[in-house]
């Protein structure tokens, strides 16, 4: 099964925007077992738009269009469609309806020029727009679908992913398809490739796919398999994320089903600081302020967070953090004895159950052959004890505060899951 | 003059990657007097590949494509361009020699697969690879112009940049285009267009252009014209900008000239603190890290960055920063006196010249009718005196954290800039 992708808008074509919608939609029909052939960015031209569809057609079996449907220059897209499928428009009293609901709601009259969002190409199956005023269109031509969405990401997501794609699949009677991701922390992608290749040869067997898809400091890992029934491939699957715990577990930090938004290792420190209802502080040096960020980018960290003393320079070390000169002085900032002083002073210092400390050569300056850019050494308090662990990272500043940030919160979690799994049952 | 944009490669149609690059290559297409008309993401196929040159070719007179050139799929794109063009293979020693000059680098030896990207078709034009071994290619054909460039970014952008945009301009014989850009701050879009509208009307008399660029907290305007004499271009930009300084002169922190990497708020804080010889700390409450994050991204802050104390529960406000309970609980944390407070107290316990202090409602929770969530305060405190500004920002909490902190910054900043140009000399 095919499916080409049509972007209309001159925003992209100017460069004013990056087309992130490709990527979106092309991600879910290709984990549904739908092919893309090509993506195409075209301008906002009766001509150039027809030639497109008719260049889709040739080389795929569904063809998804998105942009073009806003109130300003609504016309060309849907008049474009009329005349590609010999049809007139006609007025919708539903989508009219979901027009007037929205702008009800921020208390505001429908003009004439909105009312226009309510006519649609005849023969065409309306796909109503939950998010936005402008709706979906879906027409069937030749065994082939053409499936016109709006641009804004926010209405065109909610609308691939609840509709186009239950239809999708029911239409084209598309297979069972079962993803599952799992969160990795703390290993590069070739070590975790070396580390998992038995496993992964073994995949084969059960005729499941393996993608690894790394970002700074973490790797996820997707399973995917197709087949007739959705609970068997589920089976299937979990028992080989079974298999693949054994191997991997303390780099494990999470999973995350099909359609679900990855989450964060910050939101999954909030969830078992909340559980165990716990607090946390941090330390910072090189990380400057980004692991109490990230830890308060969630809504409702002050639930958990208490927060921060961010001893950038020497003397903070020294007075808000009772590093002894001495210390700074034999050791350097960036030693075990220092990060490991820092965690447990903010600790006592902020009253809470945990801390996060962090010191580091996060370049481009500041290195030297023994400790070179990229050197960080992370500490975190707990209750019982106080661990740490020497990194060395790569030479760009900003992935190296990144990668501090989530390793930090990466050492916190492995406590935090220990605590409840009991490993220190006897404390 | 009509361009298109061909991107070969499975990683965009699977939805691995977002492509970036073409809106990079159209950005600095448009700025150059070039229009885009299709981008084409296009799959690791021969045919397809042929098909989608044939169509570019119609319908533009320059056709860029990126990608295919890595040394695991050499082949698809090269040898796909030698089909087209109806051409063999020659090996080119200059391309051999920035191959081993950049293995050499790593210490590492060129492989015979990596030799193979010394070999070119024989009637293109090397455009050579400055950051990496795949080559750019140039072919002339029919009028028309077909420039190949390897899909890594970092490589693309420099190619681009540096070689392709000039060659593109003599070959044909392009206007001399001027764009300067004005950063504004702290100014929404729509109330920015209608202090200006009336300077924006007088542009058309001088044939520039004007593009509003809006980000968080945060607009940049872009004027662009064309003509035979850059220097004379040049004035005429210069002047409608010194217009524009007197209707505007509060909200600008900075110009950015065409092709400079856009100047941070915190680069360009950073930079008057070191002329200045001053430096700053931070007290923060609701952006939680994120102002220090920002100030601590710019290498060699530690010269005037000190440090901060998080105060996100009310006891570190009290404890550490000492904001009296009474105060706390009469007017709140989110109140002007706090902020003050905050801003008076880390500045003289971290023996800094200027402090920074933000206390708000990041949301979504903790909003009342008095108070809603997007209310912020911020302070300033500098040797002289103690500033401080109530602002009203939305309901998203990451964009609540961001325009906070671009605004405590560029409060900063103004507070610098008037002290380098004396308004407080006789202090």
């Amino acid at each position: 099964m095919l499916a080409e992708i049509i972007t209309i808008g001159d925003e992209i074509l100017i460069g004013q925007i990056v087309d992130t919608n490709s990527a979106f939609i092309a991600t879910l029909l290709n984990m549904n077992g739908i092919s893309v052939k090509q993506i195409s960015s075209v301008s906002d031209d009766r001509n150039h738009i027809l030639k497109a569809l008719d260049e889709a057609k040739e080389r795929a079996d569904i063809i998804l269009i998105t942009g073009g449907l806003g109130p300003t220059k609504d016309d060309i897209t849907k008049k474009t469609l009329c005349d590609y499928f010999k049809t007139t428009m006609r007025f919708d009293e539903d989508v009219y309806q979901d027009v007037v609901k929205i702008f009800n709601a921020y208390q505001k009259e429908v003009t004439p020029i909105n009312r226009l969002q309510a006519e649609v190409p005849s023969i065409c199956t309306v796909i109503r727009n939950q998010n936005g005023t402008a709706p979906g269109m879906w027409f069937d031509r030749d065994g082939k679908v053409f499936i016109s969405m709006p641009g804004v990401p926010y209405e065109m997501k909610a609308m691939m992913q609840n509709q186009v794609i239950p239809k999708l699949k029911e239409h084209f009677k598309l297979p069972a398809i079962v993803h599952k991701t799992i969160l990795t922390q703390g290993i590069g992608e070739s070590y975790l490739a070396d580390l998992i290749s038995d496993w992964e040869d073994s995949l084969v067997q059960d005729n499941i796919k393996l993608a690894y898809l790394p970002s700074p400091g973490m790797v996820r890992l997707r399973l995917s398999t197709k087949g007739d029934d959705v609970k068997t491939l589920n089976n299937v699957v979990d028992k080989k994320i079974e298999e693949l715990k054994i191997i991997i577990s303390e780099y494990i930090y999470g999973y995350e089903n099909f359609g679900e938004e990855t989450e964060t290792l910050e939101q999954i420190v909030g969830k078992l600081l909340n559980q165990l209802k716990k607090t946390v502080s941090t330390a910072e040096s090189c990380t400057g302020g980004y692991i109490s960020h990230l830890i308060t980018k969630v809504p409702g960290s002050s639930d958990y967070y208490i927060g921060s003393v961010i001893s950038y320079s020497y003397e903070i070390k020294e007075i808000e953090l009772g590093v002894s000169k001495d210390l700074l002085e034999k050791q350097g900032a960036v030693s075990q004895p220092v990060v490991e002083q820092m965690a447990k002073a903010i600790r006592t210092k902020y009253r809470t159950d945990y801390s996060i400390a962090a010191s580091g050569i996060a370049g481009p300056g500041g290195g030297t052959d023994e400790k070179p850019v990229g050197t960080v050494w992370i500490a975190i308090a707990t209750p019982e004890t106080v661990i740490s662990e020497k990194f060395l990272f790569g030479t760009n500043r900003e992935r190296n505060i990144q990668k501090t940030a989530n390793a930090a919160l990466n050492m916190l979690r492995k406590e935090l899951q220990a605590k409840i799994s009991g490993t220190f049952i006897c404390e």
